[in-house]
């Protein structure tokens, strides 16, 4: 394409004649001041450089694109005309702020220059324009070192040591109480470090704005943006370049009048609806975020000024519903005049996130669907871990990446092997590691929380962590470890952390904290109640529970379960009081011996069934048929060796011989792959007994309950169905035997419902067949996804899956979110076919995709009827269920 | 419906209207008898009740339908016009017999009646027509005999008992020795038996009749009938009934110038073409079958009776022609008079049945497609298994289903544990039970051969001995265990077989014999190579072979592979002097010291390819790259364990330490479910170090040869592939990286392609991804079917497999034949989508089910480009895949 198709693009924007909502052109920051500037709110004036001008920077080899300078030099007039002042005027001097501003915040990644355009001859004007000398200069060495430090790359400690020694000689305790003099000093000494340092000066105001917006579109590629951006998922699509804000300075250096400070529109950590924040008089912005001087809670504000209080809290208000999210503004006083310098949606904790979008919808800011796209599945998710105590004043001594969620007080060790050691002497250990291996997955079990040096969101560590739920940062650059020593040290600071010594983690935040830092237990907020009753009125899916004792079916209905999806049978054979009965089971040498034997256990499992049954009154349970290959309800194969072993060793022969008695029938039952082996319904076909005797356990505890008068709605689930015979067979031989059996003994009729998982890829492909005989199916996408793939999940995530992710070859884990394009296309196929031939056959998924909201959109997408989850993962539930089918739609979730 | 609807249905037909075509109504032998009538052949007079009237016999409640008689009466008539003669008649006797005969031949499973139409008075007139008094009393108690055996159900036993008294006191040594007063003795005697067994006689020809076609109808339902239908799987759509034929008797027992005899229009042992049969002079035909004389080779006739022979001959020739299939003929000759009493198809062994078709195209009887389609694969198979040696003269003690191809001879045991301590001490055994179980399955392993009294075609034994490759023969109901005893009975037979002594057992026939028969080493008679000639210019299908040896490769080409489809590397690692290095690999520290062990490794394994591919010069191979997880090249834990055991009880601490550490490596290397584990491609994104290896040893060997002139064609093909991905990252990161090596060191182009198996599920639901990066697809249909119905081929054969089949759950074993349902929906899918995306690529089959007939003419159907299979079994793909071009285009199979 030739030169004549080229349209030249506007580079340059003032804050009037921008579109406040094009955020991807403007970045997040201009776009604020466009916005404020219009909303007729007190705003310095300014221009923005687009974020198009970034990505044609780059595009050129980090040069400005011609004509740029000539485009800014004609926008500043706008800024000179709104201030009446002059850039690069020593009478009148226009000083400016450069400022980056992405599309998405990337707080703290990319640089800003304030109080550019000043030199020795221009401080002076600028001095009699503010009519305060001390605060000229103040502003005359802040830029010489911000400048110094961000456009000219000179080590910031130089400045500082100046900057400490010259308070030290005047005996100033704060930077206030340096007077005029020593500023003056500073700033001599400030100019010999640059001199020395880059070789000369930068005078010419034009110059130093020229340098300041390509040192902004530099910082755009640093390495640490780029590896924010790489660990929070911002991609091309979502931001490509900086914006550079252009704005007239205001000073909240010029004495008592002047002041600057940030304020929330609500509280961000409790959501009350009133104004956050602090200010700090007679100071720029800069000291507020550095945290060099202490600032006074906005309240006292309200005290000591209330109508500029009044101003900013109508500022904040209007701008709130406007945004409709909570806002996070920067102002600066000068004068007694207030400006508005920032605005941005607040970064909110999940209580205030929560709190404020329900208490938006009664004050009429937002829709009830714009409040629930407001709230996203992992807000809830953080409500239900552990959390950092924030009343509690504490800072980070490191941050890394949250990797899996909870926060979690533990002693250092730096081995798995001493994970596993101290463990056992009942400590609580954090494995500290600069990266984890397959062979540190013991250690891992062993600790409450995984830390490591290097790696991503998908490194082992994170991989491994978040399957086993131990809350987990890694890539926490931050700290060094000396494994020879046992200990770590943290970078740039005076820290060392050694073997035993309590740290802290936070896996919502990456953050690190020496000690025990206290943490809050979960507690679910009213309003979250109430959010997720609006929830519950959009959302299409039902949401059911996974759930085997009564305790997690009643947390289950108090989170609103609406019935339970997956009631497993395994546990209740596993109990001490059964498992030696179990195992006689096993080991019984024919079909008459093993049903004497199950006999006896029938009482029991009946009184389990009527335990949950009677919680879940009036809502429909579904119960899983025995599962699990026999061999695991017997001792290991390895750990008979042992004890053989041992006994020899001790010269029992006798009972060593006992022993290796059961070891050959242990041996005969082992097999090489137990997962693809004799389990499920193979088990239910080749002793229909153990079925037989479940179903009559099942059967008689609603038989007994429905004679009390409950209302009880019962399923029978079949697993690892690969056929329609096995599971007519099932039926014939096992549970309508035992059903008849039941019926006729209490002379009633016990209602039932039979069905199958789907977790089988046979299952699936011949799910038509399988429907003319099933009411029901639920996918059980664990199986079904370790089938699809030919891996299993244990194996998997500790041996291969982490390089898998980290390689790109997968893009997620297939265990945590459904796989989409395998497993999703098999679960679509059997949905339809299903249906085809039993139209209102109901379909759930009752593995653990059910609570993850990726997964639960997908099946929203394919026309389950409802999703089943583990008891606390009903709230995430219910909340992506809603989210699904708004978006289904065309509604869009926030940005959170 | 009323009976206005009803059509009243020909029941009954004469030898010259039914049509000879219609086996379904008529059975086989009726359809034969028409035939030859038709044809002009000399054949007794005669009428068939229909197939039909038997289902309504059934229907009915075991009573005749209505009429009935009164048709059989009047169709008499015929047969009475024909002979001249009168059923009933004490003047001019019509005997008739009354003959069975189903659609599909059940030999000697259904009963047939001689003589009937004779009494005490109708004798005297039978003497004087025969004019041979002796003959018709010879008839007469023939008739008795067989009357009460089959129409009164009186214990063979008596008639017997009696037969041989009378013959001592007359001194007969046989039963033509017997004369006339000997004969109505036994008369005498007969019909007092039945008067007390049965309470009368019965005299009216008519009753006799009547009898005897109920007779007949009830054998059909007989439990050993019924047996061997489903053991034949002879389902009701095949045979639902027999026919009744009902035909004047002609007499082979008058005098010198009679006889009977059997013929087959070719020798059914080796298709040489010559009559080949026996006859018996004064003989009817139940002597010939029954063996109680010694009949003369059909040879002597033409020497005796060369017009007789001439005419024989004629009539055997003109039935093959028609029938073009070699005839299996009854005849009788009634004072010179040559009858043709039944012909049939005859049962060839499988180097006759080649070698006939082969000639038969030659004669011009049949056309090559029609040759093709006259033998099945299992005729090629039997030719791949030592059979017994027919030419020695032995008669089976017993006989059961055979399940597992193959004639072995061992030792007699009677538990696995004793087969394994045999075995274990050289013996060759063959483990008899009654049926195996799971824990037997080792035992099963240390057999030559397996014998069970009970179960059928599915059970366990069978299936095991299928899976392993033993000879098997099961059901074989004739032998009576005495587990306490070790040793077997014979049923009715006075004959034990202890532990220890020696039998032979059949696979092919299910024949079981005393001590050891001679076996016939498999043998590939030319006759096969012609034919197979033939199916290579029909099949459109590829044939390939599984090689992994030299050796193998010579076998496969010369058996007409097409190239190498599979050849599985992980051999070449296994070999002594390399497992020692490998394990180096395996336990290496990082990919430095992986690299530098597999270096040492590349020789051996380039001096391996090289020697294959030289073999295959000109046709393409398939190398595929490691498969099988690492730790199976490592020693076992359960081994080290024990190990670790002895060394500690006889006090060697110091090696036990070293043990344990190799344990800890080996534990933490071994999987849960090692098929779902860490191999495949997975090994080499981990590892790519190993498919370097393995890549820059075939490249160079490739090279090399190129460089001497030879014509290589390589393709290298990934396992476990579950998606497009880890495809690319070998490419990239081993395979192409070496390519460049190698081209770049030996300055030659080395052409090669580059594809994958398909193995995983969800390599068959992305194909189309797959496809636009692999040149091929290969499908490994064992590892697909495992994954279709997450069950192991080992787990599942051993332990639940058998009893699936036997309750019907499963129809086959689904890793003997492809599951289409499932697998081959996949497979169908997953050759639709690459298709569309990649047009010519080439896609095969190399998993066992490649040398299945069935999954042949299913790779065939959906479009496959080859099948590989291992060397043997590429002579019956050859034949399969020519029969499933032949059967699209509509032609048929016979039935063999």
């Amino acid at each position: 394409m030739g030169l004549i198709g080229m349209k030249a693009h506007q580079m340059v924007y003032t804050f009037d004649e921008a579109d406040p909502d094009n955020v991807k052109l403007l970045g997040g920051k201009g776009a604020g001041l466009c916005l404020m500037m219009q909303q007729g709110l007190p705003v310095p004036p300014g221009i923005i450089i687009t974020t198009e001008v970034c990505r044609m920077f780059y595009e050129a080899g980090e040069k400005l694109p011609d004509g740029l300078m000539d485009e800014v030099r004609v926008k500043m007039k706008y800024i000179e005309e709104k201030t009446g002042k002059k850039f690069g005027d020593p009478e009148n001097p226009l000083l400016v702020s450069v400022r980056s501003g992405a599309p998405v915040s990337m707080p703290g990644m990319m640089d800003t220059v304030l109080n550019l355009g000043i030199n020795d001859v221009i401080v002076k004007g600028l001095a009699k324009q503010m009519r305060d000398e001390r605060a000229a200069y103040d502003a005359y060495r802040r830029f010489l070192q911000m400048f110094g430090r961000i456009v000219l790359g000179i080590d910031e400690k130089l400045f500082n040591e100046v900057f400490e020694e010259v308070k030290r000689k005047y005996d100033a305790k704060t930077d206030a109480e340096l007077d005029v003099e020593g500023l003056k000093e500073v700033v001599e000494k400030f100019k010999e470090i640059i001199k020395r340092e880059y070789g000369e000066l930068i005078e010419d105001p034009w110059r130093q704005l020229e340098l300041a917006i390509k040192a902004v579109f530099k910082s755009w590629n640093s390495p640490r943006a780029v590896f924010y951006r790489k660990a929070h998922n911002i991609t091309p699509d979502i931001a490509d370049g900086t914006a550079v804000c252009i704005v007239a300075m205001v000073f909240g250096n010029i004495g008592e009048t002047s002041g600057t400070g940030v304020v929330f529109s609500r509280n961000p950590a409790t959501g009350e609806n009133e104004l956050y924040g602090e200010f700090l008089e007679t100071a720029q912005g800069e000291d507020v975020v550095a945290g060099i001087r202490t600032p006074r809670p906005i309240s006292e504000l309200k005290r000591i000024n209330p109508k500029l209080y009044e101003e900013l809290y109508a500022g904040a208000k209007l701008l709130e519903r406007i945004k409709k999210e909570v806002q996070d503004i920067e102002f600066t006083v000068e004068r007694g005049k207030i400006y508005f310098l920032q605005t941005r949606n607040g970064k909110l904790g999940p209580i205030a996130r929560v709190k404020t979008v329900v208490d938006m919808v009664k004050e009429g800011i937002l829709t009830k669907e714009e409040a629930l796209l407001r709230v996203s599945p992992n807000h809830v998710i953080q409500l239900l871990y552990p959390r950092i105590d924030t009343s509690v004043k504490v800072s980070p001594i490191a941050s890394g990446l949250p990797s899996s969620p909870g926060a979690v007080s533990g002693m250092v060790v730096f081995t798995a092997d001493e994970a596993v050691e101290w463990s056992k002497q009942g400590k609580r250990v954090i494995l500290v590691r600069e990266e984890t291996k397959p062979d540190d997955v013991h250690g891992m079990y062993a600790s409450v929380g995984i830390l490591t040096s290097r790696g991503g969101m998908t490194s082992h560590a994170a991989v491994v962590a978040r399957a086993i739920g131990r809350p987990c940062v890694v890539g926490c650059e931050d700290i060094v470890i000396d494994y020879d020593n046992k200990l770590f040290r943290v970078k740039g600071k005076d820290i060392v952390v050694r073997e035993g010594e309590y740290i802290t983690i936070d896996g919502f935040s990456g953050n690190v904290y020496l000690g025990i830092v206290p943490t809050v237990e979960p507690r679910i907020p009213l309003e979250l109640e109430e959010l997720l009753s609006w929830a519950d009125e959009f959302r299409r899916l039902g949401v059911r529970a996974n759930a085997d004792i009564p305790e997690d079916a009643e947390i289950a209905r108090k989170f609103g379960a609406e019935g339970i999806g997956l009631l497993r049978t395994e546990r209740m054979f596993r109990a001490l009081d059964r498992l030696e009965v179990f195992r006689s089971v096993i080991l019984s040498s024919d079909a008459d011996d093993r049903r004497r034997n199950l006999e006896k256990l029938i009482p029991l499992l009946k009184k389990d069934f009527i335990e949950i049954l009677k919680v879940m009154n009036g809502l429909p349970v579904i119960i899983r048929l025995f599962d699990p290959p026999l061999h695991e309800f017997l001792p290991k194969e390895s750990e008979l060796m042992s004890e053989i072993m041992n006994l020899k060793l001790e010269g029992k022969f006798e009972e060593a011989a006992e022993k290796e008695k059961l070891l050959k029938r242990v041996s005969m039952l082992t097999e090489a792959n137990p997962m693809m082996g004799h389990r499920g319904v193979r088990v239910g076909v080749v002793y229909p007994e153990i079925y037989m005797a479940q179903a009559k356990a099942i059967f008689e505890a609603v038989a007994e309950l429905i004679k009390d008068g409950y209302d009880i709605k019962v399923s029978v689930m079949i697993p690892q169905v690969s056929d329609v015979k096995e599971l007519i067979y099932v039926k014939e031989h096992a549970v309508d035997v035992a059903h008849r059996d039941v019926e006729s003994k209490y002379g009633i009729k016990v209602p039932y419902k039979y069905g199958t998982m789907i977790e089988v890829v046979r299952a699936c492909l011949t799910a038509d067949e399988i429907a003319r005989v099933a009411e029901f199916f639920s996918f059980g996408t664990n199986d079904l996804t370790q089938a699809v793939y030919t891996f299993s999940r244990d194996d998997a995530e500790a041996k291969f899956l982490p390089k898998y992710l980290e390689l790109g070859i997968l893009e997620f884990n297939p265990f945590e979110t459904i796989d989409v394009k395998g497993v999703g296309k098999l679960m679509k196929m059997c949905v339809e076919e299903a249906r085809r031939v039993r139209k209102d056959i109901e379909i759930g998924i009752c593995g653990e995709h059910g609570g993850d909201p990726k997964s639960i959109e997908f099946c929203h997408k394919i026309g389950l009827d409802y999703v089943s989850a583990s008891p606390y993962r009903i709230l995430v539930a219910r909340l992506a269920a809603a989210h699904a089918a708004l978006k289904e739609k065309g509604l869009k979730l926030s940005e959170y």
